[in-house]
C-alpha cells in the first residue's frame, strides 16, 4: 500500500492505491477543510505535491500557474500506486498578516459565471505581417501597419497614439514586419495601444481591481487563456485619513489633501499589482487592460474629483459613468496606453462595486424571482428586484466587519480569527484562524460567530451587554470597561490578548442594525416582505466563511430558509473579472446600471424606526426571527 | 493748414486738410516705403498716430489690437482738419536682430485667401446654461453638462477628458450653471476640451506655427473675431545641431539626442508663443487650438520620431498624416487639452509646409492653368500642376538664403541688409536694412541683389569669381580669400565689416542652381517647359522683398514675363492660419496631399546634368534667359 506523508505535521498513513487525498488526510488525522463538500468549488482543500505522482482534476479549477507549482485540490486528486509526500499550506501570503491567502483566490468561481458567455476582452493581441517599405508605394510605416490591420479587421478607422507611433518604425523593422498589435475596439474604431516585435500574443494580461473604502483587492488575469493567475488584497492606504467615506470627503476638502488621497489609493493599487506581477513573472507594462469597481466616493477620489458635493444636498456626484481613460491619464502604472474600464455607478452612494457585484447574481438574469443582494462593506449597499425592476439603496454600516473601529479587529488575512465558538461550560473560546497561524486579531466572520455564541451562551444580553451576574473566567472588567478574552497573550502572535469589548459589541450591533433596517425598509417601501424573496446574495470581505446561522442569530440577515442564502464573497472583484473578459458583461453591466433606481433611505424618518428596532440581538421583535432560540434571560 | 510732425526725425510739414499721410510724408521728405503702390496690401507703410485725429481705412487691414495701439497704414489714412503727430517705426522687435519686425506680419494677407470661405475653426467656444443639481433626477454634473450641450448641438456623443471632468463640479457651481465650453467637433463626436465659469467666448485663441529647418514662425489668432493679433519668428534652436535636415537626422541617431532635438524645437516654439501671448495680454492656456506645418523631418523630430529611415533607402517616413494629438500628449504648452492639427506631409521630402503653402495659391483651386509653386527654404520644394494633376519634388537647397553657411548671413530680421545695389562707378554698395537699423549682416534678398549687381557691374564673372583684373576699392584679397565689403566696420552695428566672400558666392550659386535645376527637370519630365506656366508662386523666408529682376539675373527663377511671378512670403504660416480658421481648408489640404505625387529627382541622373548647367550666372545656356543683359566680359 502506498504511504502518504503530510507535511509540515510529519503525519504518515498507508492507504489503498487511488485513494482521494482528502480521504487519506482524514485517515491520517490531518484536518483539511472542504466546506463545499468536496465538489471542487471552494478551493479550501488546496495542497501541494512535493514528491510522487497523482491523478488530478484540479486543472481548470486552479490556474495553470498554480498547478505548475504543484498545487492540487485534495478533493479532486487521487494517488496512483506510489508513495506521496505533500504539504498542507499552513499560511500563505506574508506572515505579517497583511495579505489574504492568495491561493484561495486563484480559483475561478465558475458557479458565479453564467453557463454561456463569449470571451471578448476590450483589449486583444493580434499577430500581423506588415509589408516591407518600398520606394514606389510612398507609404509611411504607419500607413503599412494600418493596411495590415484593416486587412484582417476590415476597413474601420485605425487610431494611433503618439507613444505608439514612436515605436512603430523600429518595431516594424525588428522582425521583418512580424509584429503583435494590441488593439482596443470601441465605437466602430480600432485603437492601437501597443505594438511589439514578433509574436507576443501569449503574453497578454489584465487586472481586475476592487477599490473598497477599507480594502483593495486585485486579480491578475492572463487574457491569453482567460484565467486568473493570481490575486491579492490589502488595506486602502486612505484608511489613515478616515475610516468611512464621509470622513474621506471631509479630509479631501483641501486640494492638496484630495491629491494625497488620490496618491494613497494609487499606491495601494500599485503595491498589489507589482507584487502580483513579480510573483507571476509578468512585467506590469504587459498589463494592457484594467477594470476598476468601487463606490462612487472611492472612484471620485481615485480620479482626483472633488467629492464634496456628494456630501452636500442635493448629493450630486460629478460623474457616475466614467468614460474610458488611458492608464497614463490617471496615473495607473501598467501599459500607459491601456484603456481602463470603470464599472458604472448608480448614485452618490451606490457605486460600481454594486453594478459589478450583481453581475454575479440572478439579479443580472431574465429571472422573474425577486432576489436581494446585500454587499456588506464599510458602506452597506442593497439591491432588490428581478428582470422587471431593480431598486438600490445604501446605508452607513461602518467598517466594523473589516476590522475598523474594533479593538482587535482586522481584515480576513493571515492570523485573523475567522471562526469561533464559546464553550457554554468553560466559557473558553474555540477558534480557527486564517492560514492556521497564531491569532493576531479577529475579522468580520469571527465577530459574528463570537457575538452569536456569547448571546446563545447567555454571556451577553439582547442589548449586547456582558452579563456580569454570570461569572466567566474570560470576561474581564476594568473600571467601566468590560471585555471578553478570545485568546490569551500567550496564545496570541502579538503577545497581547485578543479581546472583544462592550464598545466593540455596540459597534457591531450598530453595523448589523443599519443593514437589516435598510433591507426591511426597502422591502416595505415596495410592498414586499422577506418571505417574498427567492434568493439572498451576501457579498463582502468576510474572507472565506460567513456562518449564516450565526448571522441570523445576531439579526444581521433575515430569518429565512438557509438554502436561499448565497455567500458570494468579493463579488465586486469577481464582477470586475467578468467585465474584463467579455463585452457581453460590460454591456449587461451598463444596462443594469441604467435600470437601477436609487432609493434614498437615510432621509426617510421610517429608517430610524427600523434601525432602532434592529439595535437588539436579533431584534426587538423576536417574531421576525422565529428560528432563533429565545435568548438567555438575565440573571 | 494742419501741421504734421514726423517722429523720431522731428520733421514737420504743413499740408492741406484730408491729405493722405503717405503724401504728407513725401512732402516732409520722410521716406516711407510703400512697395505695393499704396494699395494697402503690403503693410510696409505702417505708422503710429501719437496725437491728433485721422480718417483711416486700416481696420480690416491691420488687426484690431494693432489699430488700438494707434497704428495705421499711411496709404490708407488721411488727416482731418487738425494737427497730427505721428511716429515712423524705426525698428520693431528686439534690437539684437533676433526677431523679425512684428508689425508687418500683423497684416491679414487677404489677397491670398479665396473670395468665399466659411469661418469654422476646429475648436469653438460655446455659452451654456446648465440646469442646477436636483436630488430627484439623479443626474451627475457631467450628465447635466452633456444634456445642455446636446440640447444645443444635437444628440451626438459628447466626450470628456479627465482633466476636464476635474473642473466640472466647481465650474458648474461658480456662476449658477452659466459656463463656456470649448468644443472640438470630430468624426460625429463632440469633445469638451475646456469648461470655464461665466461667458468667456470672447477670449478664444489659436496659434499657427511654421516649423522650418532654420526658422520658426508663429501667429497668434483671435478666434473670436478670426483675426491675427500678432506674429513673430526666430531661429529654430536645432540649428546648433546641424544646418540641414540630413545633419539633423544624423544628429538624432542616439535617443538622447533625438530627445534633445525635440526639446530644442519645442523651446523655440514656446519662446515665441510666450512672447506673443504676453504682448497681447493672452494667457497661453487660453490658446485652445494650434496648426503646425513643417517638413517631414521637422515633424518627425517635433514628435520625437526616429527620422533615420527617411535618410536610408527606401526613404520611408514613420508617418505622413499625423492624427490629432492633444497639446499635453506631445508637450505643447498651451491649453493641455487643445487638439493640434498637423498639415499632412506628402513624402519624406515634401512636407506639411508645402500642403499648407499651396493652399495660398491657385494650385488649390479648380483652375486649369498650369502653375508652379517654389518654396525656397533650407530645402527647396516645388509643386507643379493644376486641378487635374499635382507633382511635387524636393531639392537640398541649403540654408544660404536664410543666412546659413554665409560669412555675414542672417535671417531677414532687424539690421539685415535686405536690398542692395552697387554703384558701377565707385564700386560702393547702396543698401537698406530691415527696420532701418545699422547693418548687422545680409539676408537672402540682399544676397540676391548683391550677386546680381556684382554680375551686372562686371565685378564677378558668370562663375561667381571676383574679377580681380578690374580694381574695386571694396574687393579685398587676403591670401586665397577674396571678398566684397558691403558695409565697413564703421557703418556696421557689430563693429565688423559686412562682407560677402567668394566662398559665399559659390554657396549661393549652388543653392540657386539646385532650385532652378529641379524646376527645369520637373517640367521636362512631364513634357512641359517654363513657357507653359501661367503663374509662378515663390514662397520663402526672404522677408518682405524679393527682387524678381535680380532673381532672374542670377538664374534663381526662370526668365518669364514678370507679371507671372507672385512672391507670397511665408506661405506655410499663412496656410496654417487658413486651416486654423476653416474646416473647408483642412479638408482641401488633405485632398491636395492625397492628390500630390512625389517625384524623386535626386536619384535621377538627369538632375545632375541640369544642376551643372545651372551652376553659372544665370546659366550655361544664355538662351534660357533672353531678357538678362549679356554678362560683363572679363577684362
Amino acid at each position: 500500500m502506498p504511504t502518504v506523508e503530510f507535511r509540515p505535521f510529519g503525519r504518515r498513513v498507508q492507504v489503498d492505491p487511488h485513494t482521494e487525498i482528502l480521504d487519506a488526510a482524514r485517515q491520517a488525522g490531518v484536518s483539511i477543510d472542504a466546506p463545499c463538500g468536496g465538489k471542487g468549488s471552494c478551493g479550501k482543500c488546496i495542497v501541494r505535491i512535493l514528491e510522487g505522482e497523482v491523478d488530478s482534476k484540479s486543472l481548470g479549477l486552479l490556474s495553470p500557474d498554480t498547478v505548475a507549482d504543484g498545487y492540487v485540490l485534495a478533493c479532486a486528486t487521487r494517488l496512483l500506486d506510489g508513495d506521496l509526500v505533500l504539504e498542507v499550506p499552513e499560511q500563505a501570503g506574508r506572515s505579517e498578516g497583511k495579505f489574504a491567502p492568495e491561493i484561495e483566490t486563484h480559483l475561478i468561481r465558475r458557479e458565479l459565471l453564467p453557463k454561456q458567455w463569449e470571451f471578448d476582452p476590450l483589449a486583444v493581441k493580434w499577430l500581423l505581417h506588415v509589408s516591407q517599405p518600398q520606394l514606389e508605394d510612398g507609404l509611411s510605416d504607419v500607413d503599412r501597419l494600418r493596411r495590415a490591420i484593416q486587412h484582417d479587421w476590415g476597413k474601420q478607422p485605425v487610431e494611433f497614439s503618439l507613444l505608439g507611433i514612436r515605436k512603430v518604425a523600429d518595431t516594424l523593422r525588428a522582425a521583418e514586419g512580424t509584429v503583435t498589435a494590441t488593439l482596443v475596439r470601441h465605437a466602430k474604431r480600432l485603437y492601437v495601444i501597443n505594438i511589439e516585435p514578433g509574436d507576443t500574443t501569449l503574453r497578454h494580461y489584465a487586472v481586475a481591481i476592487d477599490v473598497g473604502t477599507t480594502t483593495i483587492a486585485v486579480q491578475l488575469i492572463n487574457l491569453a487563456v482567460a484565467q486568473i493567475v493570481g490575486a491579492g488584497s490589502d488595506y486602502n492606504d486612505q484608511v489613515a485619513c478616515g475610516l468611512d467615506v464621509i470622513s474621506r470627503i471631509n479630509y479631501a476638502r483641501r486640494p492638496d489633501r484630495l491629491e494625497e488621497l488620490r496618491q494613497r489609493v494609487l499606491a495601494s493599487i500599485h503595491r498589489l499589482i507589482r507584487q502580483l506581477a513579480r510573483n507571476h513573472g509578468v512585467d506590469p507594462h504587459e498589463i494592457s487592460n484594467a477594470a476598476i469597481s468601487g463606490n462612487t466616493v472611492m472612484i471620485h477620489l481615485l480620479l482626483g474629483l472633488n467629492p464634496e458635493y456628494i456630501r452636500l444636498a442635493p448629493y450630486s456626484p460629478t460623474l457616475l459613468e466614467v468614460p474610458y481613460f488611458r492608464a497614463a491619464e490617471f496615473g495607473l502604472d501598467i501599459n500607459q496606453e491601456a484603456w481602463i474600464h470603470f464599472s458604472p455607478c448608480v448614485g452618490s452612494y451606490v457605486g460600481g462595486d454594486i453594478t459589478a457585484g450583481i453581475l454575479c447574481t440572478d439579479l443580472a438574469t431574465p429571472s422573474e424571482d425577486i432576489n436581494l443582494f446585500i454587499d456588506i462593506g464599510t458602506n452597506g449597499e442593497i439591491v432588490l428586484g428581478n428582470h422587471s425592476f431593480l431598486l438600490a439603496c445604501a446605508c452607513s454600516a461602518g467598517p466594523a466587519f473589516e476590522g475598523g473601529g474594533i479593538e482587535c479587529g482586522m481584515r480576513a488575512s493571515t492570523g485573523a480569527i475567522e471562526k469561533a465558538r464559546i464553550d457554554p461550560e468553560t466559557g473558553l473560546a474555540h477558534y480557527s484562524t486564517v492560514g492556521g497561524a497564531r491569532p493576531r486579531g479577529i475579522c468580520g466572520s469571527g465577530m459574528i460567530d463570537l457575538m452569536a455564541s456569547l448571546l446563545l451562551t447567555g454571556w451577553i444580553d439582547a442589548a449586547g451587554k456582558f452579563n456580569q451576574a454570570r461569572p466567566c473566567p474570560r470576561i474581564i472588567v476594568e473600571g467601566r470597561r468590560a471585555s471578553y478574552v478570545i485568546a490569551t497573550a500567550e496564545e496570541s502572535a502579538t503577545g497581547q490578548p485578543i479581546i472583544i469589548t462592550e464598545v466593540d459589541l455596540e459597534n457591531i450591533i450598530r453595523t448589523k442594525a443599519s443593514i437589516y433596517a435598510a433591507c426591511a425598509l426597502m422591502l416595505k417601501q415596495v410592498g414586499l416582505g422577506f418571505t417574498d424573496l427567492q434568493q439572498v446574495y451576501i457579498a463582502g470581505g468576510f474572507g472565506r466563511f460567513l456562518d449564516l446561522e450565526n448571522a441570523t442569530v445576531i439579526g444581521l440577515i433575515p430569518d429565512l430558509p438557509r438554502e436561499k442564502f448565497h455567500y458570494i464573497g468579493n463579488s465586486s472583484l469577481m464582477g470586475s473579472y467578468m467585465v474584463v473578459v467579455s463585452q457581453e458583461f460590460r454591456q449587461r453591466q451598463l444596462e443594469l446600471a441604467h435600470r437601477m433606481t436609487y432609493l434614498e433611505l437615510n432621509t426617510d424618518p421610517a429608517y430610524m424606526e427600523q434601525y432602532t428596532g434592529a439595535l437588539f440581538l436579533p431584534h426587538t421583535d423576536p417574531g421576525q426571527f422565529p428560528s432563533v432560540p429565545s435568548r438567555a434571560p438575565r440573571h
